[in-house]
């Protein structure tokens, strides 16, 4: 197989796109990676997106998108994984750059969230769960999180504001970023007193739903530094499956997902935990960052929240995490949400993360997390 | 790229499945394929699909069926293109085998449609169409269709009656398929006198909404004959792309994503016309057949139709098409189908046809059109 790289990434801001239907806004994103990567042209496009049927009446993005951005007649497909869409998209674009199918593929994760009632959107939402035992029975994905925050809370005798600093430094970082939904600080106090979604969640727990489109342009390595100056290897991209309903896994709180498709992605890449500069992690909800630090083996079970309490999940910490917001306060656009994730790991790889830049960062890895845990994309990216 | 082969094929009867989930529907192609295949175990898992979530509330199919089969961590995917899914989920299932990242992988097209009120499902489909700018003025598939077909009478001069070859040809080969929804003749004068849907087509010219799913199973060329005695080669599977809406094409009867994908199919293969022994194509309604015989290269621009009337169609003759009954007779669960159409192809290929059979049959072909053409994808499998 072949090596393959980032030759260029693209993003719109993260928000209420009110003036902006999908396809423009999966356009806006693609046509900034093509500028970046200073291609006219490319030869497959891969999208990722969960619920353009449910919200928007509109399925059939590939054909769509390649429609709209003028690259009629390539070969282009919509790749679905519920809230893991967006990095899966990258998955199937990896394979058909290393298989030596296609030298040049864009990856694109889009979602339009905002223009719908807020109980149609929980209802598509709730999609990635089982639909048959989980959903049809009331389980909402809030709900679902809610279970899994309660029960870690009696198991590892944690207390509410344990994990008030996830969002918190969540927020810090967006202040930074140009494309976060919520780029303002957070304090104590507010996590303490927000409103309660499905207790012990409140709404600084919760990551908000969003309109986005986010896209990189893959090539072979060995041509990547015709492109760009700042080639961004792709060391690992590895998709692992765990139960669809929460019900069924042996224990709740261990993602064996998460764990498997981590350690398929270090063994491919040839790391380990140590070697990782930077972490973007999937927290859709605060346990959900804490479930994913330790299932990637930042820190034992149990002490996931810990790590931030420490606070060694800052910019300058042990293992610095959602550096540039988040889906906590970047946004959450659920199928575009992995594809963010790599941008913005690529963004610090290349040292462009302005006053959030990670050190050093050489090696970064990101994590998007489909329903509560059955599909995990673990994605390892390197400077090169 | 390693060359990749059909070890196994399983599909469930087309029809309606009231008592059976999609994920049960899906296990049950899966299983068979695989008893087939003799093997226990996947690497990798493709499920091409297009209306899960809006008519069952269900997304994360990967996920889902790979739990249910017992085949839980491992790397699964939905892959959606419309009504072109089902051979799309082998696109992805190719590259995945071809680039060496997996030995053995399963591609499922499934798809359960009949739950739901008619209105319900006619909403579902129009999303393969532009939501925007087609769908939400009232558009549906079967008058997209219809407007196609007019056209093509008055360009070409043929009258209604002269379309009735395909439907009773594709009825007369069903009756020898135990999957198939209608297994039954129809008349000239039936199809004459048939209930009128979006004038001119009527009930006879249009493919059945349906419950089901197919499997195959692909492994690299080099070791299919420890599994099968009867290995089939994928020569090509080739995805092309056109406008989504109708009115952006620059000659609506000319389906230039089919063409297109059609040559690079016989390019890859390196067959033409010539060579295929029969054409499983996408006859959702009787004018889409006479549309994918043209750009496929079977008939010149307007000659589609009199191929059906000259009966060069049917299982003795130039060309044999819906050898199994296509998508109008064997029945149209619209993301499942074009793995029908493949499965059926193998069992051609294998010999295993029965009374259907097509003589001598090396090299067949599967076309499988997703919305009014804007995405298709064409498949080239030889007997070895």
């Amino acid at each position: 197989m072949r090596d393959v790289s980032i030759i260029g990434i693209g993003q719109t801001p993260v928000g209420e796109h009110w003036d902006k239907g999908l396809r423009l806004l999966a356009y806006e994103a693609l046509a900034a990676a093509m500028r970046d990567a200073q291609v006219e042209r490319v030869d497959a496009l891969y999208v990722g997106n969960m619920l353009s049927g449910e919200l928007t009446a509109q399925e059939h993005l590939g054909a769509l998108i390649a429609d709209f951005a003028g690259l009629r007649g390539i070969e282009a497909l919509k790749i679905e994984a519920a809230c893991g869409s967006g990095a899966a998209a990258l998955r199937i674009g990896y394979m058909a750059v290393a298989s030596g199918m296609y030298d040049f593929v864009a990856c694109i994760g889009v979602e339009k969230m905002t223009d719908q009632q807020g109980s149609t959107t929980t209802t598509g939402l709730a999609t990635a769960a089982d639909a048959e035992y989980e959903a049809l029975h009331g389980v909402s994905f809030v709900s679902i999180n809610a279970l899994l925050m309660r029960r870690y809370m009696h198991e590892h005798g944690y207390k509410k504001e344990d994990f008030a600093n996830f969002a918190i430094n969540a927020h810090r970082n967006a202040v930074n970023n140009p494309n976060a939904m919520f780029p303002h600080l957070i304090t104590l106090q507010q996590f303490a007193e927000a409103k309660p979604i499905a207790d012990p969640i409140n709404l600084l727990d919760s990551s908000p739903i969003a309109d986005g489109a986010a896209c990189v342009i893959l090539a072979p390595t060995s041509i990547a530094r015709e492109f760009t100056d700042k080639p961004v290897r792709v060391r690992a991209v590895a998709i692992a499956t765990d139960t669809l309903a929460l019900h069924d896994r042996r224990d709740p709180l261990y993602l064996e997902g998460a764990a498997i498709s981590t350690q398929k992605a270090y063994a491919a890449a040839g790391v380990g935990p140590a070697d990782i500069d930077l972490f973007e992690l999937h927290d859709a909800f605060t346990i959900m960052s804490a479930l994913s630090l330790e299932a990637a083996g930042f820190a034992r079970r149990g002490r996931g929240v810990a790590l931030a309490l420490d606070n060694e999940i800052s910019l300058g910490g042990r293992i610095p995490i959602t550096t540039m917001g988040g889906l906590k306060a970047r946004g959450h656009p659920v199928g575009a949400t992995g594809m963010y994730q790599i941008v913005e790991v690529a963004l610090q790889l290349r040292g462009e993360a302005g006053a959030n830049q990670v050190r050093d960062a050489r090696i970064g890895m990101a994590q998007n997390i489909g329903g509560s845990g059955a599909t995990v994309v673990t994605t390892i990216l390197e400077r090169i």
